[in-house]
């Protein structure tokens, strides 16, 4: 049995928000000694360099976000209650997002665009890994007639993801929840039209 | 009549593409100084510091967005066509949006979000001013009785734009425009749903 090395630990459930927050090129590792309280040597021991503890981090912070996803459908029974559970994750985007500062995805894809291609890849492929499990939602929705049998299931996946993105943007830009609650209620329409019994 | 600043021009055109895609933190003066070929001075004659340059980029880029949406907008009849012509602004997100390294205001508003917050402030008002031009289209297809009469414009509009804005966000990620393709697909067919003679 591996024992838990619980300061690392420490640091990457520490480092993960204020990456999360200032961005990775604006976090040092001093802010990170400063708000785990742990030396250099301590850091250092365990993580070859600050982008080594940026991907561990950004990892962790994925998997905050789809155990959420995971904890919001589990109860639900229908495909279209378990998409809107999805969103709800979000559903105060300005003041309690999963991860503080927001949706750690978004603010990674964004600072990656030009630079740290090994995070950037690692965005891309938990950007992937979520359509997937938002498609098989979908998938089972129309398997049980839930939905329409022509319903594309990654595009609407894909679509689906975006959406939610740009309103955690939009939300945390004008400190404004109201734009997340939109993107839901349009989206809940669109999932009604799909669900219509022709 | 003002003479026209061709250096000041310079100066904020060469900029604000450097800012979009490096971001504004991880842009020097002596960047700027490289990329315009001008010396110092040049630039402090003009500009008080880096963060002035940053405001007046931005406000420039967003203007050349807003351009874009009504070059695109102005041949078409139906607020449908308007709307997706707007969206189709970023049909290609990944090799050549409108302004070099993607959507400025997404850009602005994830980088910001923890910071500058005079910067912050100028995306937060760009995004409501762009919902205004959004809403007035779809306002003009409620009249025209092209949307059903019971369509909430404002909600409407803040989905359609943080659709577009996360749909950028996942073809850049993911090196592909398939997901702004989805969005723009999706969006469709809610615009059809809302157009439906009952």
């Amino acid at each position: 049995m591996n024992k838990v090395d619980n300061t690392r630990e420490l640091i990457i459930q520490t480092s993960l928000a204020l990456f999360n927050k200032k961005g990775y090129s604006q976090t040092s590792i001093q802010d990170i000694m400063k708000a785990t309280g742990l030396p250099k040597g301590a850091i250092y021991r365990r993580f070859e360099n600050k982008n080594e503890i940026a991907i561990a981090s950004f990892e962790y912070s994925v998997s905050i976000i789809w155990n959420h996803f995971f904890e919001a459908t589990k109860s639900k029974v229908t495909a279209t209650d378990k998409l809107i559970a999805m969103c709800h994750i979000y559903k105060d985007a300005v003041n309690n997002p999963p991860v503080d500062g927001g949706c750690p995805l978004l603010n990674t894809a964004i600072e990656t665009d030009f630079g740290f291609p090994e995070l950037h890849d690692k965005a891309a492929e938990a950007h992937n890994h979520t359509l997937i499990i938002i498609q098989s939602i979908i998938d089972e929705g129309i398997r049980s007639k839930e939905f329409l049998q022509d319903v594309d299931s990654y595009s609407l996946a894909s679509f689906l993801f975006s959406t939610i993105e740009g309103a955690v943007m939009a939300s945390r830009l004008s400190l404004n929840n109201e734009h997340m609650l939109h993107s839901i209620g349009q989206i809940s329409i669109l999932l009604q039209h799909y669900s219509e019994k022709n």
